[in-house]
């Protein structure tokens, strides 16, 4: 197991976890036919809770399997770079 | 029940749990150890599925309640409008 | 004159021209070879005051242009609604 | 001068230009009171092309300044990097 998030692995899953509730609060709320205006604060909470995953994975990607590829040298580094400057791109435009 | 989003709130509660089934999924990615990258494009496409029902939920809002009130006429219309505002900044924010 | 926002036209000519003099900063940053870093400081400042003029545009043109469709009835009022709400969601994409 | 973006430098200050201008574009339209949806699609371009700038930047700094302090090795590489991921924070929620 290499990558780079393993060292906080179980972290992780346990926020992922905790966003999972999230939703299935979201659900309840749509059931319960709850106002619009609660609902959509609480979508946005639950988009900042995943952004906060996903800025934590990125940030453990770039210290562990993108500085290895770079310290290797050769071309594995700079298309590992490229590859993190692509995942952001997805993440800023999601 | 006379939410915004009344006349389709089966549909929402469906692309909810779509959603959750996709945060389950994130957590299998991470106790699997898969690849950074991966778990990253797989939540901004989440991302995106929230940010779907939210701008649903909006338009659904603007549509209705915020509409009713402002055909009312008088000062709660405008508080609806300015709520809605408040609503959209916080999810441009997250 | 009937735009939404016309009483505050002057007001977001000035924020406007402020954003301006900030993107001609962010060039003069980039000839003087300033650090990649601060160079994305100062764009997320940009990034974060032209969205404020979005979003008090988006509000004047709910508070006037939409309202006021919505008040007079038929279609016309649905079809600036869904209008509003498709700026909403490229503004989320931007 | 040892910036990331240094090779491109010129290709920056004309996108930056661009933007300048797009910029005064914007405020001529709302001083000739333009349709306030005309107006905020503009802005969700300017937006776009600013991030655009963003991301190529970081990019460059990624491959330059970031890989260099780690191939350097010690500890201004994982520095390097978490001052990155500070800046991807940063644009993520402007």
């Amino acid at each position: 197991m290499t990558v780079g998030y393993a060292s906080n692995q179980a972290e992780y899953v346990t926020r992922l976890r905790r966003i999972e509730g999230q939703v299935r609060g979201l659900q309840r709320m749509v059931e319960e036919g709850k106002y619009c205006i609660d609902v959509l604060t609480q979508i946005a909470a639950v988009s900042k809770a995943l952004q906060g995953v996903a800025v934590g994975l990125l940030d453990e990607h770039l210290h562990h399997c993108v500085a290895s590829a770079v310290k290797a040298g050769g071309p594995e580094g700079d298309a590992k770079v490229t590859e993190a400057t692509k995942a952001i791109e997805r993440l800023l435009r999601s």
